[in-house]
C-alpha cells in the first residue's frame, strides 16, 4: 500500500503546506506539475490520496477541478482552509526594476494582477507552479525573473522576498479537498458536510423545490453553482455544498433527491473544516 | 459623442467577432488588452460601450468580471453568445515538431489543455490576447512559436493553420455582455432577462425563500452562483440571471427582493438573446 499524498506543485508549494497541515509534517507527497497529473498520480495509484484546490474567494470554485472530480470518479473525504499569501520572491540583490519577467501558477497570477498593474514593464508568464518557479530562479541564479510564492518557498530557495502580501484580497482564503478513488469509510457520526451535484430542466422554481427539500431536511447551503449543461440546451448542472448535523438527515434529503433531480451524485461526505 | 465599443483583444480576436456580430461590420473598436483596460477605457469615456466575457461551458462565471462590473457600477444593456473554435497557428511552412512555445489568452489555454498534452515538448504561455500573438508572430516572421486563435486571425495575419477546433469541448458556448456607465434606455416591452446580486445570510432555507419568491413572480433562473464574503465568514452573494416575459413581473420581484435580501443590486435589465 503506498501512502503517497499526491500535492499540485512541488515542495515548498500551497498544496504542500495543505498535506502538511492535513497528514502531519513528515507527509510524504508526489509532486504533479498540474491538476491532470494530480488525477494520473491517483488512478496509477502512485498516490492513495491527493490534495486539490477547488475554490477561492476571488476566481470562486475552480470548476475545471469539479469536472476531474466528476469524470474520474473520485470521492472528497475531506476538506481543508488557508489563507493564502502570495510573496514576490527574486534572486538575492535584485530590485524591482531589474525584474522584466514574473512567472507562477495561473491563479496566482490572477490574484496579483493589480498589484502588477503599477509595474508595467514586468511580463506575466503562467507556469505550472509556484514554488517551482523559485526552484528554478535559484538553480540558474536566474536574474530578471521573479516568482509569485509562499514565504516558505523563499526560505527553502534562498530567495529575497521584494514585496509580501501581493495579492488584492488580503484575506484570501483557498479552500483544498481531500480526494481519493476509493470511497472513504469514515464514521457516520463524524460526517456533516456533503458535496452532490444534480441537473435540473428549466421547469419554473425547479430549483426553489430542490433547495426547499434540502432545507426541510435541516441541510444548510454553504455553496451552489450552476452550469449549463454542454451540447444540452436549457439543462444545467447544479454543483451543490450542503452542512448538516444529523447524518441520518442528509441520508432522507438523498433518498429523495434522487427522485427530483436527474443524475443526482454524491461527490463526498466528510467532516466540515470550518468552525 | 464617441461611439467606439470597447473589446478585449485586437481586431480579428474573439471580442472583435462579438463586436461586429451585435453592432455591424463597421463598428469602430478601442482595443484593449485585459478587461481592467477595457473598463478604463469605458470610465475614461474613450469608448462607451463595451464588450466582455462573462462565461463559458468550461471555465463557468469568469467571477472577476463579475467583480469589475460591480465595483465600477457598470451596467449591462444586452447579452451575445458565440461558439468559439480555436485553432493553432503558426508561421507558414512551420510543423508541430518546430514548435516549442504557445502563446494565448489563460482562457484559451485553460479550453486547450487537453490537446497539448500529446505535445509534452510545448510550453504555453499566458498572454494578453488571443490575436495579437498571431500579429506578433505575423510581424517578427517567428519560428518555433504558436497562437491559439481564430480563422479570422490566421487569415488576417497570414499564418497556417496547424491543428483546428482544439478546445476540449467542441461545443465551446461563451457568453459575452455588452456593458456601458450609464443605464440602458431600453424599452420596457423589450426586456425579458435581468442580471441580479445579493447577499443572506446563512439561515436554513433563506435562498429557497427567495427562489420561491422569484418563481412566484414567473421568473426563470438561468443561472446562479454564490461566492463567499470577503472578511464576513457566514455571509454569501449571489450572482443570479433570470428571463421572464413580462416586465410587470420582474419589477414585482424587485420590489420584494429588496425587502427579504440585503445589498439588492440590478447589474442589468436586457433582452434575452438565446431562443
Amino acid at each position: 500500500m503506498n501512502n503517497k499524498v499526491a500535492i499540485q506543485g512541488i515542495l515548498g508549494s500551497f498544496h504542500h503546506q495543505v498535506a502538511k497541515e492535513y497528514f502531519g509534517d513528515d507527509v510524504g507527497v508526489d509532486e504533479c506539475l498540474s491538476f491532470d497529473a494530480l488525477v494520473d498520480s491517483l488512478l496509477s495509484k502512485t498516490s492513495s490520496v491527493g490534495v486539490m484546490a477547488i475554490e477561492n474567494s476571488i476566481a470562486g470554485s475552480i470548476i475545471p477541478n469539479y469536472a476531474l472530480i466528476d469524470m474520474n470518479g473520485l470521492h472528497i473525504i475531506g476538506e481543508h482552509y488557508i489563507n493564502v499569501q502570495h510573496n514576490l520572491l527574486v534572486l538575492k540583490g535584485q530590485s524591482i526594476e531589474d525584474i522584466t519577467e514574473v512567472y507562477s501558477h495561473p491563479m496566482a497570477l490572477l490574484q496579483c494582477k493589480v498589484f502588477f498593474k503599477q509595474y508595467p514593464h514586468i511580463k506575466l508568464i503562467e507556469d505550472a507552479d509556484t514554488a517551482e518557479v523559485a526552484r528554478r530562479i535559484h538553480q540558474g541564479q536566474l536574474k530578471g525573473v521573479g516568482a509569485i510564492a509562499s514565504k516558505v518557498a523563499a526560505n527553502i530557495f534562498d530567495l529575497d522576498i521584494l514585496a509580501e502580501g501581493i495579492q488584492t484580497m488580503k484575506n484570501n482564503a483557498t479552500r483544498f479537498v481531500i480526494v481519493q478513488t476509493k470511497n472513504s469509510v469514515i464514521p457516520k457520526e463524524a460526517i456533516n458536510k456533503a458535496s452532490v451535484m444534480f441537473e435540473l430542466g428549466t421547469k419554473r422554481g425547479s430549483l426553489a423545490t430542490v433547495l426547499n427539500v434540502m432545507s426541510d431536511c435541516k441541510l444548510n447551503l454553504t455553496k451552489i453553482q450552476s452550469l449549463p449543461k454542454i451540447e444540452t440546451p436549457w439543462r444545467y448542472s447544479f454543483f451543490v455544498d450542503v452542512t448538516f448535523e444529523q447524518y441520518e438527515d442528509f441520508e432522507k434529503a438523498k433518498a429523495l433527491l434522487k427522485i427530483m433531480a436527474s443524475h443526482f451524485k454524491v461527490h463526498g461526505e466528510y467532516k466540515n473544516a470550518k468552525k
